[in-house]
């Protein structure tokens, strides 16, 4: 239970499904190989990007197990552990410490949302906090949960020892801001959790970026912080710019589905999404292919 | 697979923990011998006020097979297996009809809510339609999934021969009235969800409630349906408006704990809520005491 | 400043404009002589479906005026004259109550949300009531406001001498009743702001209504209360069933274009829309002719 | 009709009232001889902090006016005369420009919310500026409106003639970006509309902002742009993160009743609010002087 520094672009990473919808391992590790050569810091498995929801306890360890396998040496797993109750999310979380995971990356509990204020969210936290083996981190995503975690909360949660960081997914600037301004700096790891706000968290002082792109064009994502810390920062905003098209229409339009078939068409493996979610239109492809020129990504 | 109508108002049934957070099994048997006695049409397990949501599928299959062995001859054992994935929803609904279930409810897939349109609904649950043992129906609950299911989505399904009914929780009664209108009478059951929309609802002609009030207050739920049958309908409306508040409290701002204090009451055993959820405060359990008491419940 | 008694339907009257978009009072007189040769309760000037918030005062006076002036014997002229400033809708409301205006209907002010709170609604209602020189009635219109009053202070307001009524258009049954429950009930008048719940609401206790549908269907609104009354409940529900999909599709899908569509194809004026909102497409028409023939309306 | 370049801080001016509810003009020009002894680039007449849905025509003009007439030389007069009809909002921006406006900012209509899709905003933006003799420029205001215009709309709107700007009061980002991708930039002035966005907001290349902090605290808002256009960026955004909880606190959580007791404090005359807003609570009184102590705006 000891804090460590997370600094860089972190792929949120998409689980490859065959025709039949079994978990394409094979798949996942031709992806593993091609971001191990880019300058990423770590790898997150079963976040929402991951079709987590989708997938059970054993496929979910054996994700874990892979990914740890085949990580480049000293990239973070971090992985997605978070379930409804307090108590299964610390027996997943323990079991993902043994198959790999250097830390854990909590969704707030949503389901019964009246009842999640501020104090079951505190709660939640700390229980978890408190029995899990690793470390332990916040993940706001207010898009699929339907709740917010507040500036509050989270000031008090990242006095907790073994809570050494937190993903805003939530595209609010001004918050993210207040994050900042509330948090144990030396002892936290504030990280943007969508590459459509890359940019401007970096020039606000965050360091680490958990983003949808960093799938399918890790080299841009590692970019921009490069530059940023050069000091080149009208290029880091440039190539910013240049790219957040592309995320923004995988995310906000597009889903996990448009970001699987933009790793197609980047080299990648994307592979089936699981049912319920439907697979593109070809119509949506060549939007989705059409964007990726006008970003200059393909070639 | 095949039809069978539903007629008659059926407890959500609370799962009562123990202090330290395991199912109690043995409150649970209490509880069901007290509804054995009442002229309840059956019981719901893993509902939203069974916190489904935070039990595992051990503990899952475990109380389907309490609730079929200690159900009294005649009654529908009704199960929540709805699950984020088609392929896990099947695999749960097919071990719940070996486990005792005699039809399966279905909660709307909602994680990535911005991707589950109407195609996506009607390929879900046509999907675990065709694989399932048993009959299944339809669970909109809004309130908890944020996405409605549509009147037109509703209909078409209504065509499928193992998809037999609905449980509309949303309280929007214009809409109840809409998915009346499109569903194939004969052959399928709407049910309201909540019993602050009862007797609207049987006026309107429904005849089927799963509600959390038949938890706590199992005989004057089934008491409002036998005047309305027997032609009083302003007792029924009487009796309704009597026990709406109650329903109201408990569901609206007390959430689960606040049925389960109500059960405990009310001599049936509530038991401990599951964390993240937290125990009522003493203020509120005053509260929800003085709101029983107003609408003679009491002794 | 005195209570009286409304009972019965009540159209939120259209405001048929020219092309050019000036008020067409010629084809106002047009359909308040077809709406006179009904059994309605009276007429609102100035509600949501009368476009309002695109009516500047000399037009809102002059509705008031004509309106008055044709008006059959005995029916109640209710104006809505609530404005975002407390100040400014007192002086509006007496300026309409010189015009003939009977009774004023007032929307919850909005437009700085979060300041409207139920402090701020008690002494907005409360300031309106105390100078105005009519009686007031509340008008909860969510869809629109985006702020819903809560019972609490409802059944509050409806201890004020100058408070006689309130239009809820939220189509939230469950709420409703709680409404009915808080208020002082020989002292106020509740009415159900939409016909999607016109039967609902009468056999839950309400009397009157003020409805779109009474715009072009009036006769119908009128005899499902009427059927209501002499103890047909069963060919009340079946009318109301029936033309339901109606009021539904104008409110719900098409707005105040699709209602003065459906006006026109039922023998009233329902003139052109007031910009920025758009006429319908030809489309949309024949939409709203199929569901007119289907409800068997036309001839 | 001809575009001009707006660059700098601009504060929406609150518009102080005496106890009774009049405006105070007397206040008003206290308050902008103090706002002409600093480098901002003009004033908003009539925007949300100026409480304009509360004042009536003649009141805005008067406003108009005296603004005009008190406002240091090569200051931009911008006035928000957006009003829900097409028509109405063309008479008051003419209105406007005979009083002294240079320009006109128009809120989306929202009242029919559900009517107001891209091809009703097309419309109405178009419209308006056909006809209005002074340029405009488009205010989205989610908070407020409900209505999000989006980069589409504001696209093709770019390209008329006498639309010149945007003031996106949204906090979004990521849709600010999409907003400067898609206009036509020599001749479009993009603004933030928020102080808690303005030093991101000119890291992205914004070169204007209309803030309520630039109301009590315009010396620090002018400031961070000019230590961002000198190069030093750190201090800039230093300074934005001391005084960025103020604004913060003053919109989202105590409103414009908030602002004026900052005003009050920094030596402007910020006066009380028109009901139904409600003045402060002494506690919120005494929590917005502690944020002010601690952003070290008092002398």
């Amino acid at each position: 239970m000891s804090f460590f520094k997370i600094k860089g672009a972190i792929p949120p990473m998409i689980t490859p499904f065959s025709k039949e919808g079994s978990v394409d391992y094979e798949a996942h590790i031709h992806n593993m190989k091609l971001w191990n050569q880019e300058d990423l810091a770590g790898y997150l498995v079963l976040g929402s990007n991951s079709e987590a929801a989708y997938l059970n306890e054993d496929e979910k360890l054996e994700l874990i197990r892979t990914t740890a396998k085949y990580a480049a040496k000293g990239r973070i797993i971090m992985v997605g552990t978070g379930l409804e109750s307090t108590r299964e999310t610390i027996k997943l979380t323990n079991k993902a410490a043994q198959a790999g995971a250097h830390c854990a990356l909590l969704l707030t509990p949503s389901y019964y949302g009246d009842q999640m204020g501020d104090q079951a969210q505190l709660q939640y936290f700390t229980d978890v906090a408190d029995e899990s083996e690793i470390p332990i981190l916040i993940y706001n995503v207010t898009k699929y949960t339907h709740i917010n975690i507040s500036p509050r909360v989270v000031g008090e949660l990242s006095r907790h020892k073994n809570i050494i960081g937190m993903k805003d997914s939530s595209g609010n600037i001004p918050q993210l801001i207040q994050f900042k301004k509330v948090v144990d700096h030396s002892q936290f790891n504030l990280m943007v959790g969508t590459a459509s706000a890359w940019y401007p968290a970096l020039d606000l002082g965050v360091q680490a970026g958990v983003m949808a792109l960093a799938n399918c064009a890790p080299r841009e994502c590692v970019e921009i912080q490069k530059l940023y810390d050069k000091g080149q920062r009208n290029d880091a905003r440039e190539l910013y710019e240049r790219v957040f098209p592309v995320n923004h229409a995988l995310t906000a339009s597009y889903g996990v589905a448009g970001l699987k078939y933009a790793c197609d068409l980047l080299g990648f493996k994307g592979g089936y999404v699981r049912k319920p979610l439907l697979e593109l239109s070809s119509d949506n492809k060549e939007a989705i292919r059409k964007i990726i020129v006008e970003a200059d990504l393909l070639g």
